[in-house]
């Protein structure tokens, strides 16, 4: 496709990127938002000149995906696999000319490897390696993780924050039964005062119990119901650093080298 | 492509739909939130257990389309025209088996005609007559407007209301500018707080001055920083209206042609 005329003077045209969301929905927009936001910052930082047209060319594919929980509980083939529906997708976002990929959900970071093999000439980028990098950045030792079930079983988070020098502090089998119960019952079903309920009472147990300094918030639904005041704790929303990293790759780095 | 398994049983299988964005990249990714939302509620009014794989499939193509007001002053041919971006948007949301198509941008509206008619397969929304079908419902007589010259100029919403038989107030000159004012330099600029003094003073005048029973946020940049404790008055947001137009065209009427 040719360029609009005018795109951005002096700085390289931002490359189009994509968003694999859907899981679920809401945090998929809530995503594109933050990926807005991101650009926004970025294009400050950089000096260019905020306007429609100096934003990246951006793809955000909500489709429908196989719960990833309930198919890391049953690894066995069949239906109830996400692996072909995130493929699909990726796909997809790489035939529209994304460059890079943000996948808007933690728990479907256990297909990262599948979607990065397939699709080499993308970046695929690792939401939990993002959060390792920014919590290593800001010096810290001890972090509580909020997640689902399978995000946990997977060790995601764990491996990537102790490759990082970081403890991962998690609930015990009461709390993430909780967590599943808030995610659930609570933002995919639309009652979002039980999903504040539940967060706050897990987030506030891993500080008190567990000394941690911050807690991450390791599935996209917990930031639609969850605040500072609420978990009374400082919190990283994972989606928030994806989200910068995916605006990084949309902006090539000036040709002096120099960055932002 | 195959559904995955257990998609909406009982239903119908929603249909998928695309979003046309980018302009401005808050507004869109903000319509796909308001989309969300709208699916969200139809199901609950439905009866269908709302969960992940129940959404309709939905792509939100964020692209820089050149300046609609600005091609709008300008009518000449040339690269400043959004024609050929929202064509080639529209045909790649068509590509990736949209049925419906939300334009999120009440100024690109003026380039409806050609969409729906290089598309004739999809059902391509159109914002301002969503907007007067509402306020007809609503029984409202007399509305403000607050939109972008382009919209102004285009007559857009006093073609759409006046049909409707609703008496639409606009802002004198020196009203409009301090709207653009509000809307470039202020939220496409990521000046929040310049976009609502400009919005909350205009609204407040059409009020008072025009006696508007609800104002129209006639620019899918002035619900981003304007509220009705701000504007002093009800206010409807096109952009709500056209988001429940989507969802209605994503989830099909049951065979029996009850409607929820």
């Amino acid at each position: 496709m040719t360029q609009p005329a005018g795109r951005v003077a002096g700085a390289g045209l931002p490359h189009t990127v994509g968003i694999l969301g859907g899981m679920g929905p809401a945090a998929g927009a809530d995503f594109a938002r933050l990926f807005v936001e991101a650009c926004t910052a970025r294009m400050q930082a950089r000096g260019i000149a905020v306007r429609d047209q100096a934003y990246p060319e951006h793809w955000l594919a909500q489709v429908p995906v196989p719960d990833r929980t309930a198919a890391l509980d049953d690894p066995r083939p069949g239906a109830h696999q996400p692996g072909d529906a995130l493929l699909q997708a990726t796909g997809r976002l790489a035939a529209l000319g994304a460059r890079a990929v943000a996948i808007a959900c933690n728990t479907a970071h256990a297909w990262h490897g599948l979607l990065q093999e397939r699709f080499p000439q993308l970046a695929v980028l690792h939401m939990p390696r993002e959060v390792a990098a920014l919590l290593r950045a800001q010096g810290r030792l001890r972090v509580g993780l909020l997640a689902t079930q399978g995000t946990y079983r997977s060790g995601l988070y764990r491996q990537a924050l102790e490759h990082a020098g970081i403890e991962c502090l998690e609930p015990d089998e009461a709390g993430r039964e909780r967590l599943m119960q808030g995610i659930y019952e609570g933002v995919k079903a639309g009652d979002m005062a039980l999903a504040r309920r539940c967060f706050r009472e897990v987030a506030q147990a891993l500080r008190d119990a567990g000394g941690a300094e911050v807690i991450v918030m390791g599935c996209t639904e917990i930031p639609l119901a969850l605040d500072e005041a609420g978990a009374g704790t400082a919190l990283l929303d994972p989606a928030r650093a994806l989200a910068d990293a995916l605006a990084r790759e949309a902006y090539p780095e000036p040709i002096d080298g120099s960055r932002p």
